[in-house]
């Protein structure tokens, strides 16, 4: 057997310990998205909540919206996505198996170098191995529907939101007027969405229900080249800041033949995922979006989605950069870019091998654990005390089953910044041990300094 | 005219300052979902986070979990959707407008205080006002679909989840294998789920595409009754601290007839929303779902969704405690509670009247405004300054437009606690005035201390 890969490791790990199951799983699985568990909420949320924080709450010149799901049918023949949001799709004659024809294409390029001289002659089918029989492509839309009302006629019919984007320009309007900006300003919005993907694969990269973090940012045109590099900045900082090494990201310059039909500019900011041919994978990416989709709704809507600057005495539609951050890619990258192997000292003086997710403490699932050191009539009821008291702030496990070191183990494979041991002293002298997850060094703290002692070092913002 | 009532206040108000939209309103409205605006989706936030710090992180016998909006059809095969999630439908014959026959039945009991004696010949249509001319009731299914993959067909079939619950049950091994819990203990989650409702209306109060905050609460069923009672209990106690009137709440027990198929006893919890006719509206739900879900999907899927106790050498399948909220229903609850008019005093030494809702801290949505006395080159860059600490921690306002006094008024009927006034002192003691929402009281506060002073009275728990 070939030796398992590191997104191997993870997404095993993800599964054991609760960060993320396969929907549907007990009926086979729906192959279309994932569930996240109780560790993977936690994680998601905490990316969530520093995403707001630093983009939409930290920001004089933005504001948030939620907009639904569902949207009328002329909402995406004026953005232009039930013409262009098409994907070709090529069946392999031997085994009937569907994939996208770009997709092979590219797999194609990576591993080769060139492209196919052949054309599709050249590509072989991943699942059956058979070379150069396909059908010719069709355009298949990535658009799922579905109706409204008592019947499933053209009246009922709806799309599901495949960007969230939409939802904010047909808004513009109503968010002008209700919060008083003008440009330059943006609308943050973090939800889901869903993409009729012909081939969904690897983890939680490509999924047909996934959620995105998205940012609409408006400006007078002339202002737009500027604020396209702000926002590229800005975003690829937020990943660092989180803690993604950036040897492990890349900006990626989309030619114009590869872009979005929206989009006069694109920069993708690419991450090593460590897939099997190409490694790297679009993480986010910021779009020159022009007036195109202010433009678009206000011609199929007889609303003028535009602004007037009393300054100049001019009325223009603004253009919007858009940075768009697909929110579980970003979780797959902080739990790639945390996963780590190394030594931890054993109770017999030698070392363990050891998995640690080393995730910035903001983003960590589990904030603390409380271990008394054994299960005991004075020591548990101390422990759980502690935790209950911790509980009011933080995600707060207690585990009082097993060694302690095994213990320190399951929290350091989950990324649990702090381990707080409760052992027979405490009853004493009132203080705890806290294990640092990284570092493994201890402090002594006094119970009522541990709360302290733990804002400090968890620290939001 | 008639004179506005005060639901029809609170939806212009929220129109009006940001907290709703209408979705898609451009395009004339999709009737089905409403967008939360720049201050609808802070408080919604608020309240999620509330609610998953009450009944998730804070407690030790709780887990999160967040899955999938599209579920195989086996799924709601098993669960009874497709077969009983149904609503009689009747048709107008004069105008033929749809309307739900249960709904139309309730109505009339609800203003007249008794059954039709002639059953439909007897109720009187609300949009044309004919009496007595309906089709016979036809059940419509309550599901959304959609399809998966490339073509329409039985195979691609799924439905969108009318309730988050069935995410949760299907997923009980994983979580219990994950996360090492035992029964009693129960799993949270919050998120879409979507209702082809015939006649959606009331504002957010009934809508197609919605957000529901669900436990299934997992225990042994000899002490299911238990459990229901401190659910039910722990429900109403989290409204009641967060604000709510309880005069406003009542229970209502459901009788067999009109429960759910799955529930062997359901205590509504409902609000005086103050809607036409019948004031008052369910605002959760606490069913007891006993085993029914999980032997359902046990049976179905294969895959045994028990528990085995060790301590009683007994496997079991645990009955579920489900207390279900509609978070967008209780964001209007708490609109509603809010809102109220009193007097202010103006500068002319009389009194204004002011509009002013009296959220809870916790759950406004502004935490406070910075004001700048006036348009100054000094004040401007000082407040704002002071906004942007702020703004490290809090969703902080900035408004520098028109008379202080205005300001207050704009600040009060979102629900903004404090004001925070930097005038021309300022720039000598280098302190600032907070004023109170509700009693209006004012404090002088040195710049150094404000931050202190809001944490104290903005605590979270």
């Amino acid at each position: 057997m070939a030796p398992k890969s590191q997104l191997d490791a993870i997404v095993s790990l993800a599964k054991r310990r609760g960060f993320v199951f396969q929907a549907g799983e007990i009926y086979g699985g729906s192959r279309s998205a994932w569930d996240y568990g109780p560790l993977g909420v936690e994680l998601k949320e905490n990316i969530k909540e520093q995403w707001w924080q630093t983009f939409v709450r930290g920001r004089e010149d933005m504001v948030g919206l939620d907009s639904s799901v569902i949207l009328p049918k002329q909402v995406w023949e004026a953005s232009g996505h039930v013409a262009t949001f098409t994907d070709p799709l090529v069946e392999c004659l031997n085994c009937h198996k569907r994939h996208r024809q770009d997709h092979l294409i590219e797999a194609y390029v990576s591993k080769k170098g060139r492209q196919p001289e052949n054309g599709m002659e050249s590509i072989t089918c991943p699942d059956c191995g058979v070379t150069g029989k396909w059908t010719e492509p069709q355009m298949f839309s990535g658009l799922m529907k579905t109706f409204l009302g008592p019947v499933d006629n053209a009246e009922g019919l709806h799309y599901m939101r495949p960007e969230t984007a939409q939802g904010i320009f047909v808004n513009f309007n109503n968010v002008v007027t209700a919060s008083r900006k003008k440009p330059p300003f943006g609308i943050g919005q973090i939800g889901k969405a869903f993409r009729n993907e012909i081939t969904p694969g690897n983890f939680i990269f490509r999924t047909r229900e996934f959620e995105q973090m998205e940012i609409e940012f408006f400006t007078a045109p002339a202002e737009a080249d500027e604020w396209f590099e702000h926002w590229v900045d800005s975003c690829w900082n937020w990943f660092v800041d989180l803690g993604i090494n950036p040897d492990n990201m890349r900006k990626f310059d989309v030619p114009e033949d590869e872009r979005a039909h929206y989009s006069a500019g694109t920069i993708d900011v690419e991450y090593r995922f460590g897939f099997q041919g190409n490694e790297w994978g679009e993480l986010m990416g910021i779009a020159n979006r022009t007036d195109f989709d202010l433009g678009s709704h206000s011609k199929a809507s007889g609303h003028e989605l535009s602004y007037f600057d009393q300054t100049t005495n001019e009325r223009y539609i603004p253009y919007v950069i858009e940075p768009s951050f697909g929110l579980t890619r970003s979780m797959m990258a902080f739990l790639v870019d945390a996963y780590s192997e190394d030594e931890a000292p054993n109770t017999k003086g030698g070392v363990d091998k050891r998995t640690v997710l080393r995730l910035d403490p903001r983003l960590a699932p589990v904030k603390a654990a409380v271990l008394p050191l054994s299960r005991n009539e004075d020591l548990s009821p101390k422990a759980r005390g502690l935790a209950a008291e911790l509980r009011k702030h933080w995600n707060i496990d207690f585990d009082d089953a097993g060694a302690i070191g095994r213990r320190y183990r399951r929290q350091d494979e989950v990324g649990t910044p702090f381990c707080i041991t409760v052992d027979f002293d405490t009853l004493e002298d009132q203080a705890v041990t806290i294990r640092e997850r990284d570092t493994m060094s201890q402090d002594r703290v006094s119970l009522d300094k541990v709360q302290g002692y733990l804002f400090e070092r968890l620290a939001k913002n």
